[in-house]
């Protein structure tokens, strides 16, 4: 449980998955009651409560209403989150013991708990902070997260729960997680999966004294960016079988829409993934991913490099410099950059990780 | 090299990949140049002559002319094919030997030695013919193919050679072939890379002397979608790593677009794909792509069957029937089937494998 002293502004993204869990459906009502404001965030890892029906449903406003009740506040200033197999309901009676014995616990020191709390089979723990300093005082942003370590059966989900002490309204709030989530949480990949429960929450209790009123002002957009893509790029590098962390950098794109169509199809390419897996350098891979992503594509002023080599420049073949790019590939922080020849000014950055044998182990052979 | 006596009806459907390969650019030229007609179709393997700019296309012009110049026919007659490693320039000399030989040795029965030829890593060679009997007499199609068998760098190609002895325009073959070709070699996966290089052939030599004078004529379309259809299902079968033909069946949905939309990336995802593969009867899988994947979906009203196991009937689970669902994952060829509750009529058949960890050694450890 994540707790506020009382009602702060609040704001989420949620999942853009039809099949959306109980929990996403909840909190998004409860969003909606409190006109943007909540008291706490409750989550369990093991169980989703995904696709299941009227009885999950109620399973989940019992969940918020548990803690409402814990911490003498409404139900609609709960938010809550579950991650862990779909299609099985979720035990109100061991949410209950839960909410208890975590509101029990409550204390400003125990981030460390609800960081470890959210973990499923993360291969690590994911926490960040920022702090920027301004005439009006200091602002801070803090974040947990989980990511695609898969718990049983599998099923990736994420969840992000950010906290700052700015003060701002919730119409300022939203824009500004709606921003910083583009550009950090919804630019990375593990496998292309967009699970039934992710989202990303974000308290701001105002206790700094500073007033945040733009969406854009940099002394909380900065702080979320630096939190929220520290937290994103950990789940990436944290990701199933995953041993490299990969930057996927497109420029010269005619629209915005065509940067991110091509970066997500390339972040999301087997034979990418699995080429950077390899060691392999092989540029052809990114070329034939740029062109069936829909996004414009000039295969003769295109270019691609890996890491600071330029393998294929304006449409010409340099695979004498094949050496060097393997030799970027041995690290565990990779960066691909390919130009769409379109000469626009247009570009997108998502990170995503190599693609290994032991992705499939993972998700393929836990029954047998 | 597939050789009619003279210029023949001919269509052809080529990738959509904008990185498109020199010999798609050539044959698509030649097509329109020559009004819809084509002598021959020439195609080699290991090499793809793709992303290989000016000197690239001179290769494929003069692989053409090298063809024209055997055969005595016209250039703009000849549909070339190349399917191999990707910026790398095709070797023309080997071309021309190749054409030397291949001309040499043209005969009725050497369809055989032509689906060895198309051949990479694909580990078994891939053929079909079929038959219609009509008044006006026997109308006989007959195709070869090459498929997800990658070969080095283990791009993907696939190619598919059709001809028949039916009487067609070019305008009325271009419209069947089309058809065909979008329930059939459009509508597989192995691992959702679409290459540079993809393309399908169709000669209609008209020496059954049956004359088909619309597009969605049976005596036409039938066999082709029998032909086609079995070479697109060999492919899969044949696909890297895998070990099951998986039919992908989405109904309920409320438009042609969803209904494709859906069934692909059910048949793309990862976690569906290792799942079948460990043999996991894993519907919240199948309805977490669903419901990802932009379609309309209604999860309240949404079900999800494995063989002919109803493992999620109109939102409600039936976890009671998992044995019997793992025990039809047993097969070599698995029927999964989602319905996306919307209640609509349209529908789509997507044809997908299994996903092993030997795709991913396969196509990252090959340098190795």
């Amino acid at each position: 449980m994540i707790v506020a002293e009382g009602p702060v502004s609040a704001a989420a993204v949620f999942t853009t998955n039809k099949a959306v869990a109980a929990p996403v459906v909840v909190s998004r009502e409860h969003l909606a009651a409190s006109g943007g404001r909540a008291r706490a965030i409750v989550a369990n890892s093991g169980c989703a409560n995904a696709a299941t029906g009227a009885a999950g449903m109620q399973v989940a406003r019992d969940m918020a209403a548990a803690a409402a009740e814990a911490l003498e506040c409404r139900s609609s200033d709960v938010l809550i989150a579950s991650t862990g197999v779909i299609g099985v309901l979720l035990d109100i009676e061991k949410v209950r013991a839960g909410v208890t014995a975590a509101t029990a616990a409550l204390s400003v020191g125990g981030g460390g708990n609800a960081m470890k709390a959210i973990m499923t089979t993360d291969p690590f723990p994911k926490s960040a902070a920022a702090a920027v300093d301004t005439p009006q005082g200091t602002v801070t942003v803090g974040g947990i997260a989980k990511g695609s370590g898969m718990i049983e059966p599998r099923m990736a989900t994420m969840l992000g729960f950010l906290t700052t002490d700015a003060q701002a309204e919730p119409a300022v709030l939203a824009a500004a997680l709606r921003r910083v989530v583009d550009a950090t949480f919804n630019a990375i990949t593990v496998d292309g999966e967009c699970s039934t429960n992710d989202c990303v929450y974000l308290l701001a209790s105002g206790a700094s004294g500073v007033t945040i009123s733009r969406h854009d002002d940099p002394r909380l957009i900065e702080p979320l960016m630096q939190v929220a893509g520290h937290l994103a790029r950990e789940i990436v590098r944290g990701g199933e079988g995953a041993t490299k962390l990969v930057t996927v950098r497109v420029t010269g794109a005619q629209s915005h829409d065509d940067a991110w169509l091509a970066a997500r199809t390339i972040a999301n390419s087997p034979l990418v993934k699995t080429a950077i897996h390899g060691g392999d350098p092989n540029w052809g891979r990114l070329v034939a991913a740029a062109g069936r992503s829909g996004a414009a594509f000039d295969l003769d002023r295109a270019s691609v490099s890996i890491g600071n080599v330029p393998l294929f420049v304006a449409g010409t073949p340099h695979d004498e410099r094949a050496d060097a790019a393997a030799g970027e590939l041995q690290s565990t922080d990779v960066t691909i950059a390919v130009d769409l020849g379109m000469g626009g000014s247009h570009a997108a950055t998502m990170w995503t990780c190599d693609f290994s044998a032991e992705y499939v182990r993972i998700n393929a052979e836990y029954r047998t």
